[in-house]
């Protein structure tokens, strides 16, 4: 081997659970030296033993300028002042491993050019999914692919929810209360629960996937706080699990449909297995065909060992005496991604209907559906009684449709409502495929 | 942007099915030419339109030094003339793409230490599991780790058998014929009902999982045919399904336990809803925990989608002013892996004895186990019968040992069949987990 080998000088912003990961698998390698370290609390008792204080900062700049650090690892979170700081270092630059995933989602565009401006890398396929390798996979094993499909499920305490409330009827509130007090959720779960983690992370994956940016704050996102033990047990009895699924599809005319939604999920499909704290990306390629990548989403040593992946991808570069970015690693987007409406979007829905009265109910949802150009792949009751008459009532229709338009959908429910025989629209959920 | 383009010269040797998929993925990028094309009958109707037969030759080494050729593509698979072409590939500098597993676990050391000598890179994404990207996340993503096991359904066409005899019952003459027909099996199924494929594969991914040659002569490979419908049926009634599984794990000492075997696989593992001729490879890392890949493990435009990926991961670099071989995709050998003998192994152990008469057969049965140190984790009686005079007889008893070595099992087992009570040992399965 004619190459020279050379120390390579990491900087670390942050040092919490993440960063303390990073710091535990770096030490596995002496020719990566960890030189400076940004902390908000410098005197905090820490796990890792040997730690050198005099590393430690409180001013995260410091560790950018820093000039022995020639890669920077932003694992401190937020927006600001990240965006500034990787900018800064990007500009010096300076290689960034990060796993910030709002900051990618929101910002992404401008790092990735100011990283290919002053010749540098940033890699951050620890902000996706955690441990599970989807970005490098995504850019490089499946680049001849023309991406048709992505289903994730892409945020653990959700997942967790969801299994409980399938594998123990319970409702959302009780399995909420659970995963906090295991510390799947947090206090505020707002961030999980209502999809806005799930949305920066199909945004990233959609992407990378499409070359084009997909803005998160555009995209519809729906949560899980509306879905009931009873839908679950309903959707189960049709051959579905309930998952919340970042989607992205290639649309017609270049758009993209992209959303985050609670979806049916046919017990076939490879994302039904998916349970508990469990995360999984299934991708449709028109060369690949399917293929699915699961794991632990998140967590301390999985979030590190995606982090420490891209250090050592970069590192292992600049350790030699020829150091040159890595062309293949670079994203580049077309412009920003022209995003399909909602109402263009087209689905399989699930409706459950709480009817007054049966005779007549179903001819009159025929003829809603039929008009608004709805067609129906089937019809179930549930729940049937007699009334004090003998007449047949009953408590639940669900209906799930063929693939048809949101708007169309729309247009039906509007229909029903207006029925004397509907009592309420219970639930209406997408089903996936 | 500052790098300047230029057009990548490819050399296709191989022009078969996975061959005429590479060939349809690359004209989507019109800086990759494919300038000279190996085949056997240069005459033979193709489904490629639009191709120029003036590129065709039927002399590979032709493709290997055209002087415009700085990419040679093999796929036309076996060990001769492949291995010499590559090697000669390489020693021009040239970089190399293959999909050709038996020559990358036969001969990987020696092409990997040619090509580093030669500043070359070859890869070989498709030599494994096909377009499901196994390779470069077990080299990059999972770079940060300290592999503890790796468990492959490696081999679509056992799996597509063992799943038809699972679902329909059938027997394994009848599911293979079933496979020849639909064309998921060749005439002579030998290399991958025998397991001979599944064992260059996880020669494979065991090298470089752990950074050592794992020659596959050596491994100890068990095929299905032994497997029946009883003993299918069995397991699920105990919580299993069969699956031919490559296995490699770390063993003490440094020793890799590396093997391929039917295995019993818990329904609740990941593996275990791998079904048809899909593949999977689930992968348990010290920091990641555990991570699965799964999609379709073969056919024309999978396994050309990985090979493409390659072909496009070192063409993007060539492609630029200031082409380099990226260190990141290179293997290195730390020499020759030390075997853990199979006597050493530890496993849980399935065993389907046929037993003559049953009063006093448990505590033989007992005994012989307790005398060789075999725990056993559960005991079952199948098809329980009163014989003339009303005493129990049964048709089959099944055991479950607990974490046991080889040498205890089969101790046990030749405790077990000098027991008068028994007639015969049925079938002896390992247990995954």
């Amino acid at each position: 081997m004619a190459e020279r080998y050379t120390t390579v000088g990491v900087g670390l912003m942050g040092l919490g659970t993440v960063g303390t990961g990073v710091y535990k698998l770096l030490s596995r390698h002496d020719w990566l030296n960890v030189c400076r370290i940004a902390v908000r609390h410098p005197n905090q008792k820490r796990e890792i033993v040997d730690l050198d204080t005099n590393l430690l900062t409180t001013d995260p700049f410091e560790v950018v300028r820093d000039e022995n650090v020639r890669l920077v690892v932003e694992v401190m979170g937020g927006l600001e002042p990240a965006k500034d700081l990787v900018l800064e270092a990007l500009r010096l630059g300076k290689h960034v491993v990060t796993a910030n995933k709002a900051l990618i989602a929101t910002h992404g565009e401008l790092l990735f050019q100011t990283a290919r401006d002053n010749n540098a890398c940033i890699l951050f396929e620890g902000a996706v999914a955690g441990g599970i390798p989807i970005i490098q996979p995504l850019k490089l094993s499946l680049a001849a692919n023309r991406v048709q499909e992505i289903a994730g499920i892409l945020n653990g305490t959700t997942n967790y929810i969801l299994t409980r409330m399938s594998q123990d009827g319970w409702e959302y509130d009780q399995a909420l209360a659970e995963a906090q007090a295991r510390g799947f959720a947090e206090a505020d779960p707002t961030n999980d629960v209502d999809g806005f983690d799930t949305a920066y992370k199909i945004s990233i994956l959609s992407s990378i996937a499409f070359q084009t940016r997909v803005d998160p704050a555009q995209l519809s996102v729906e949560g899980i706080r509306s879905i009931s033990a009873k839908d679950i047990t309903l959707a189960r009895e049709l051959g579905y699990g309930i998952k919340l699924i970042g989607l992205a599809r290639a649309a017609q005319n270049g758009a993209i449909d992209a959303r985050v939604h609670p979806m049916l999920v046919p017990l076939d499909h490879p994302l039904a297995s998916i349970h508990h704290e469990y995360n999984a990306v299934w991708i449709q390629g028109d060369a690949v065909g399917d293929v699915m990548f699961s794991g632990k989403g998140a967590g301390e040593m999985p979030t590190a060992s995606a982090v420490v992946a891209d250090i050592l991808a970069i590192g292992n570069d600049l350790h030699t005496d020829n150091p040159t970015p890595v062309p293949g690693m670079r994203v580049q987007f077309n412009g920003q991604a022209l995003l399909q409406p909602v109402s263009d979007t087209q689905n399989r829905y699930y409706i459950r209907l709480n009817t007054r009265d049966v005779p007549g109910v179903i001819g009159d949802l025929g003829h809603c559906c039929g008009a608004a150009g709805v067609s129906l792949e089937s019809v179930m009751q549930k729940g049937i009684t007699l009334d004090a008459n003998g007449q047949i009532k009953t408590a639940a229709i669900i209906l799930i449709t063929q693939m048809v338009y949101e708007h169309q959908l729309q247009d039906a429910l509007n229909r029903i409502r207006q029925l004397e025989t509907t009592g309420s629209v219970g639930c209406v959920l997408r089903v996936l495929g």
